[in-house]
């Protein structure tokens, strides 16, 4: 069997030589969090089944240094995951398993995409909780079958960037006793030693978040790691935070200690001279069989699962009904009677015929949709009463001792955060979480969002108080770029919903997703109810379709969300000059998009001029007016005043839109 | 002469009723820090001019919780800024002086917009280096002509945003002295009692970072809160954080420590019982003479400059050459030689003609124009030799002891931070800040770069790594729509670059803005020098112009940046086949935009067909090439794999633009 030295010198083997022949990749942190990576994964401490990376009761694991991303890959390898030599000799090749960053979905044992500094720790939050509240539905006494700890690395990058601030004081409030996080305090980032721009007192830091914080240990012990990794799990009622003193790049006799090791090749003479050094006198991508033997998972990760298999074989039986349910969610499968649910709701609201704001329609769709649903998990970051994301029958999510009680998140004024632990949460699997601020600060989320579209995860992201129409607190929070700013992320399907029946299909297409998040935009102020046939109500699933036609209409009219009553009216003025229009609503761009071409062209028959109408930039509208058509947009910041006053300012009037309507038809 | 209690219950009283009458705003901040404001503003700790706001050393004043802007108006007002009592009347109508949130640029004596949480304690720590570099170049033995102190008041809300950890820990990394910020603590945020979600140790969060703390005192006690003014105040070496226990709302009987108070009117009912129970038996508006006359600072703050005039009068007699230099820096007017400095640069590149990556282009142009500006302030989040911001003979910026040395500012792994530290070093004159990450991480800082859109001051940032080209760090790291996205903040100049000379001028165009801030965006790889005539390289200026001309062109391509030379190529190859083309440079739409219809139709002619190519989402360039015309583009995310290899998965050669230019020409 081989000894600690070597087995952690596997680690540094491959990761120096894989990024030597990708001629790109960052060494230092595999070959400085060796040893604490044997500690939880090579020496039992993390619970996982290498043959089914999809156990629910996994251990979970999350590099939010994901730019050590070979250091996972190794790992992977080594205990036995189905990703093979060959794949680290293709690390940051065109399709290999082995991304430049650790890409979801791309390898299995993978939980999350890593690289974006701050979300990883972030999604482990949301990992954590989602653990916790699972095991608060699910576990009956005698049956835990929610019980698992999330662990995650993290670097100095990760703590300087803000989000690490959000996500800590969530994981302290919320007193998530199983999360333990590794932190490689090597004193290096990328500019060099890191006095000159972090000098935080990081202990200190995590304290003041009620962290259970056990101060510097030395990282390359592997026994020292070990006994803090059980001291951390000792205390279950606050997150842990492992202090390590790790030397980057250890090993090499030259770049170790220096950002030299960080984010290049070491280069062939310092990889030689490491080998020497280390004593690793193997062939590029050799592991003698000592060393897999050592590494090697298989067999203990088949014996935790069994056992957890003939736990949940009792609980079955004794639980049928949670134990199906339990099922259901983690397969990510929709209710039974969730057609009827949203048939249901929507023939209930096209009775009510209500004009009242979108936001007020999302509560309403929640409270038809939740209760049948219920791994909706939703929340706000401090603005539950104006995002209205709480429906009838929710509370909010307190801490009580060490127990949570309630459903809906308070995530504080915490964009960021909410949104990467939202990603968590969908990640872990058996929740569907969403979560809203106002649609401005969007913007403190992006990146978030991003990550969900990337890794093809359905996050549900709510955006209330979309436009001018919020009226007095002025341009900073008046969105007017950021709709069209979210319609070009790929992969993403934003819905700005103009009543409440179009709110009630966005919600359900949105809940529906598997692969794609969804962004649903509401408006703060009222919205008239528009009559619908009932192929009109099927048709918005399609991001749009007509409403109002006229036998050879002269003009297509597109709006969205709050301007789509200024087209309604405007049509029916222009009709009564004597001009036929036909009325386009278009609550998605991008699932409109999605449609096959001979749909599209139903709706924007070619050669009928085409004006669009939007309280925002104008410029992606273009893609539907083109060049001869007009677009009725706002390509300036808003002001502070109501909002009626600012819709005039601003010209989004009937009168205007029928002008402007006029001027297009020949 | 009022007493204190009625010199504070004039805020309070002015806040509820502007309030009330707008029927729309936030009455509890400034009713809870009316004392703590009475402390600083009215009992002379802070220094300013009411007559005249833009005195150079006047002391700064940022409210960070800026929803409690009636707190700043009323504040104006009172000590006799030009903030009229029918301003106040005006709070929150449109084109008044008292918009929603305190907007800069319409209402005098306010240092910066806010709103958007944590960034007004951020811009804070930017006023404060600002100051403190400033004061290390300028001052000398007997002259202390900058030494002023930035204030800020913060809320909750600032505390839980994740910026305010990245602004936290660079202003104790820096020992900003001058910097005092004053914690709202009033135990409430938007959702209630603030308990459930923000449960931070804060006084203990910021000794981590270095602060000076004073424990909680109580902001209803004027004496206690300038107490804690002057300790703070003899703390010189370390930024100085006073917590504050206040009550929102106070005065309010009913609605005093509750969120009913956050953020609506009281009610006619309960704004007469909040006069009757604090004595304020004055008319909505009335502010007796007495009052006035408690908090006017006219005659003060005139005495306080001209203190200052006299001194500044002696330094321009014994340093005449700094004084100018002073009074240029502060009006923003650049050195006499500019317009040599950018011809000579550009003279020398065109002459060099190298083909290198556009951001070693922009370090060149850095190393041109710095030293012939020394108000550029450079930095980087932590990726200096990746996006090449420091120039030759700069320095990084350390402390030593209590001293800053260096010049090129290592923000460390924050990039919201730096971004609105900028904005804060911008706007308190002196300075011309610039800072750097990758372009993907603009998604962490957007709201930042929009806030200098809206404030119109004219902040660098600079985005390296801007596209696929950046290879094998993968999709997180691709930029894809980011530079789309950019472009529709309004009021924001994005320049994509294609070689060396349109970086110099891209940079100079920037570096010349006085109300827009840019947004300029480098490659990592190599680009393709090209040729220009004098009259093309003026007119990059213009944001596009015709790179080559064909007679009779039958088809136009449009390119920015990385995909220029690929247009270059395919016009070279469609002219061997005898088809004449039109080659685009395109490096900023957004100054495009702006040009005369006239320029716009001689570089883009009504009638041919257009394809443009940039190596980003498509939809923004219809509204060059309209619905008849092409883009090349991606519509996807990338993938991790070197450079070369991903543009020709993704259609960027020669032949695909060759074959999709034909498809166009009838």
């Amino acid at each position: 069997m081989a000894n600690r030295a070597e087995l952690a010198n596997a680690i540094r083997a491959l990761a120096m030589d894989a990024v030597q022949k990708a001629n790109s990749g960052h060494p230092g942190m595999p070959m400085g969090m060796a040893e604490i990576a044997l500690a939880l994964w090579g020496e039992g401490e993390m619970r996982f089944n290498p043959q089914n990376p999809d156990w629910a009761n996994r251990d979970r694991f999350i590099l939010s240094n994901g730019h050590g991303s070979m250091l996972q890959y190794a790992l992977l390898h080594l205990t036995g995951y189905d990703v093979s030599i060959d794949d680290l000799k293709n690390f940051r090749q065109l399709h290999s398993k082995t991304p430049g960053h650790p890409e979801y979905g791309y390898t299995v044992g993978v939980e999350t995409t890593t690289g974006p500094l701050g979300q990883g720790i972030t999604n482990a939050v949301g990992f954590a909780l989602a653990e916790k509240l699972l095991a608060r539905e699910f576990n009956k006494p005698g049956f835990d079958i929610v019980d698992h700890h999330t662990y995650c690395f993290l670097g100095d990058g990760c703590l300087m960037e803000g989000i690490s601030h959000e996500a800590a004081a969530l994981a302290g409030t919320w007193g998530l006793g199983k999360l333990v996080a590794f932190w490689d305090d090597n004193g290096i980032s990328i500019d060099g030693h890191v006095e000159g721009w972090f000098t935080d007192d990081t202990p200190g830091r995590f304290e003041a978040y009620g962290w259970h914080v056990i101060r510097p240990i030395d990282g390359h012990d592997v026994d020292a790691v070990k006994k803090a990794i059980a001291e951390a799990k000792a205390v279950t009622d606050k997150p842990s935070l492992i202090c390590c003193k790790t030397i980057i790049g250890k090993g090499s006799p030259n770049k170790a200690n220096s950002h030299d090791s960080h984010g290049a090749p070491l280069g062939d003479a310092e990889i030689k001279a490491t080998r020497d050094s280390i004593g690793w006198l193997y062939e590029p991508f050799e592991i003698p069989a000592s060393v897999y033997a050592g590494w090697d998972k298989k067999e203990a990760g088949a014996k935790w699962e069994s056992e957890w298999d003939r736990v949940f074989k009792e609980y079955a039986e004794v639980h049928p009904d949670l134990a199906a349910e339990f099922k259901r969610r983690n397969a990510g499968e929709l209710p039974a009677n969730w057609n009827k649910v949203v048939a249901d709701a929507i023939a209930e609201a096209n009775t009510k015929a209500e004009t009242i704001a979108t936001r007020k329609a999302s509560q309403n769709a929640l409270s038809a949709y939740v209760p049948n649903v219920p791994e909706m998990l939703g929340g706000s970051a401090d603005l539950t009463g104006s995002n209205l994301t709480n429906w009838k029958g929710s509370t909010p999510l307190r801490r009580e001792g060490n127990e949570l009680v309630g459903d809906h998140i308070s995530y504080g004024v915490r964009e960021f955060g909410m949104s990467a632990i939202m990603n968590g949460i969908q990640l872990h699997g058996g929740w569907r979480p969403y979560g809203a601020t106002f649609l401005m600060f969007s913007e403190y989320a992006r990146n978030a969002l991003r990550m969900a579209a990337l890794m093809k995860i359905p996050t549900l992201f709510v955006f209330t108080h979309d436009s001018i129409g919020l009226g007095e607190d002025g341009p900073t929070h008046q969105a007017v770029e950021q709709t069209a700013t979210l319609r070009l992320i790929p992969n993403m399907n934003v819905w700005r919903p103009a009543d409440t029946i179009e709110t009630l299909v966005a919600w359900a297409d949105a809940i529906e997703q598997k692969q794609t998040p969804s962004t649903l935009i509401f408006t703060r102020q009222n919205l008239q109810f528009q009559a619908r046939t009932e192929a009109q109500i099927a048709d918005i699933k399609k991001g749009g379709y007509v409403l109002r036609d006229a036998a050879d209409a002269k003009v297509v009219l597109i709006a969205t969300g709050s301007e789509l009553d200024l087209i309604v009216k405007a049509a029916e003025k222009l009709a009564a000059e004597g001009i036929a229009a036909r009325v386009v609503s278009m609550p998605s761009t991008n699932v409109f998009d999605k449609q096959d071409k001979a749909y599209q062209a139903s709706v924007l028959p070619a050669g009928v001029p085409r004006l669009a109408v939007e309280a925002g930039v104008t410029d992606g509208w273009r893609k539907y007016v083109g060049l001869e058509g007009d677009v009725i947009g706002l390509d300036r910041f808003g002001e502070s005043a109501p909002a009626g006053e600012l819709f005039k300012l601003f010209g989004f009037t009937v009168d205007n839109v029928v002008a402007r309507a006029k001027a297009l038809v020949k």
